[in-house]
């Protein structure tokens, strides 16, 4: 983890911030998820809002090695995912992160990470459509939860490479669900989001936390799944 | 870890320091820990008893990201919780900091950890009352432990949003068995104390270092557990 | 991982670079190996194709600790592995760099590491004569891949002290199958390249992520391994 | 690990380097082992022969936290244990440094670490009186060994808190099995030695790595171990 960067505690929505200085913060957050192996190779994509009427989002170009990030590795784009500023081309996945940027009014920073204990947690449950995770103090990290006691249902959908059909499938759900705090592709990664980049980067550690908790616990027993199904 | 920090090894209580420079240390401790993914987000909290008569204590706000932890992020605040000095709240749980120092008197810095082992462990064994470990060398590193044959009881209370009442049964339990290092909450994490920061720390590192041995041997295993119950 | 190393992402061929930069970047990539414990001791092999016609190799000296890797650690050799300069000896292994080199003509750079991951799960397959792996999303950091449908066979060859008779045996896979992005030694560890540095060293964190994954998820597993042979 | 710390690669004996440039070199070492979480807390003992005639050997300070070592916390000893200079005291463990010392002649260098996985492949396979690793590439890294289907024979003692009457076990074994490359105290750790200290952190470092790989196939198995006694 870089030592040096201090994220600023309440950046409140990124469209207060100019877009260079945005895009300095989530390379930062990009090159310091992949030394802790959330976003191995090209794997990852990072966003923020820059503005809510319109929808403008900065997100990282297609096709980047997440251990270099620079500011030069993103992209305005717009609501229907055309681009506004930048070089190179959206990610595909950008589409998921307009669909959260639009079911979550106060997300103001949406990120997705590829670790090996949300791959294996996620392909392990796909059946079942998703995961509960309760019982855990770290649970209370998560924006607004209050207990341990507190369910957290993490959805998780097939991977797709059509990127609107699975888009559509996650409006449904984030629609249907209006206090998940993340979602899972099936053998691909994690979404979470948070009002600023401080809190999405701290519902990432909650949330990888209590995947590998969740993970060592299931594959080092050999009684029935503890977890269920929504 | 930081590599330019030197603790101090011999703090003797913590009382003798000022504020300042107690805050300054706990700071890095808390970055610290948190790099060793021992206090993701803002779990964690940690304490220094500033004087004994009354008694003070230094400890962090509630709700700071760890990553980022500086001096500011600590209160000061009475043997009734009552804050003297210092921005913020404290977190419900210096109940349980104040519990630890009044029970034991030769603490000078309190330490809570969240760890993915300390996790896994205290959910299995919470049924138990606690786990015994013993047989490993590494038991020398609690201070006043000589042989490897020493038998560490932890004991592990279920977790509870009410702070005073778990304080009162973590006060029992310090009464009762006044040998012991520390404690778990289950799902929640490590509780440990020391003279001072530094024996406090080796303490978090001797009991992180027996938990994951212990939850390994365990969790590969499929023979009846060896641990037992008080 | 080195934080101030920025691999140029597009060098292409090595051989437009002169001798020394090559070097330099290639002991820089071998100490972050040896950091990201892909690499111990002695163990692991590094090469640049400096030339194709005549076929010119810069490769690793045998024998030399990985934490400390300088540009003076390696030595340029011909297609018949004769060193045209530099001090040492060229490891046995370099019969293998070397036919890599003469199979696939876009390669820019081969590298060789030995991670528990690799040791395990090549160690574990070595009599179905490789693993297949499919359904991960983080497949696509694979040049070429376009969909986690893709599967990816690595081929598991029997390790052997005869590396010419090794390196025949290579060369008629490599040969057969024209997909493959690199292969496995049993017991000993991952071959893998690119038509450049910053790729080849890509391929070894989504291969080495991918042989995570699975090895977690079969050594979990009592069932039946889902892993099939060719 | 320390980025600029480069070990001399052929110290040779270190009695021809002075005292203080040994203990500066084996300071780092120590504070490296504790970040690779090789000797946490007060943990693990590090010696470098100052002197063959008489024997005189540079040794940890008992007691001391090794995530701070200094030059300051070494002591030299002659063959008795007698402290010539330095201040504290030599641990216990010393008799053990001293048995090596005397029975491998070779040796300028003997480190011994106290690793999660070497703590629970003691204690696991502490009734076989040993553990014999082979098939392993990585088995290389050990000084004169040739192939990868050399058997490496790692000798496992009872722990004990006599240290004179273990080191007399130890004096049997290492007379009797010329070729080992270390031993183990079961639930405690792994001694190592090398020619120098460059030697010496090699062979933790494989022999780590080979016991994590044994730990990581044994605990995942149901099947009956593959390892065998002597």
């Amino acid at each position: 983890m870089p030592r040096t960067i201090q994220f600023t505690s309440k950046l409140g929505f990124a469209s207060r911030l100019n877009r260079r200085a945005t895009a300095s913060q989530l390379a930062a957050l990009g090159r310091e998820f992949h030394r802790r192996s959330w976003a191995f190779g090209t794997s990852g994509n990072y966003s923020a809002v820059l503005s809510r009427n319109p929808l403008h989002l900065l997100i990282t170009s297609s096709g980047l090695d997440k251990s270099t990030l620079t500011e030069s590795g993103f992209l305005e784009i717009d609501g229907q995912g055309n681009i506004l500023a930048g070089k190179g081309n959206p990610s595909a996945e950008a589409a998921l992160h307009l669909t959260v940027a639009r079911m979550r009014e106060a997300a103001g920073c949406i990120l997705h990470t590829h670790s090996v204990w949300n791959t294996l947690l996620s392909e392990q449950y796909a059946d079942q459509g998703g995961i509960a995770v309760s019982g855990y103090e770290m649970l209370k990290g998560l924006e607004g939860v209050r207990s341990h006691k507190h369910r957290e249902w993490l959805p998780i959908f097939e991977n797709d490479q059509d990127l609107r059909a699975l888009a559509q499938k996650v409006e449904v759900e984030l629609e249907r669900d209006s206090a998940a705090h993340g979602f899972l592709l099936a053998g691909h990664g994690l979404y979470t989001w948070g009002e600023d980049l401080a809190q999405a980067r701290r519902h990432v550690e909650i949330l990888e936390f209590l995947l590998e908790v969740v993970s060592r616990r299931e594959l080092g027993s050999q009684q029935p799944p503890i977890l269920q199904g929504a």
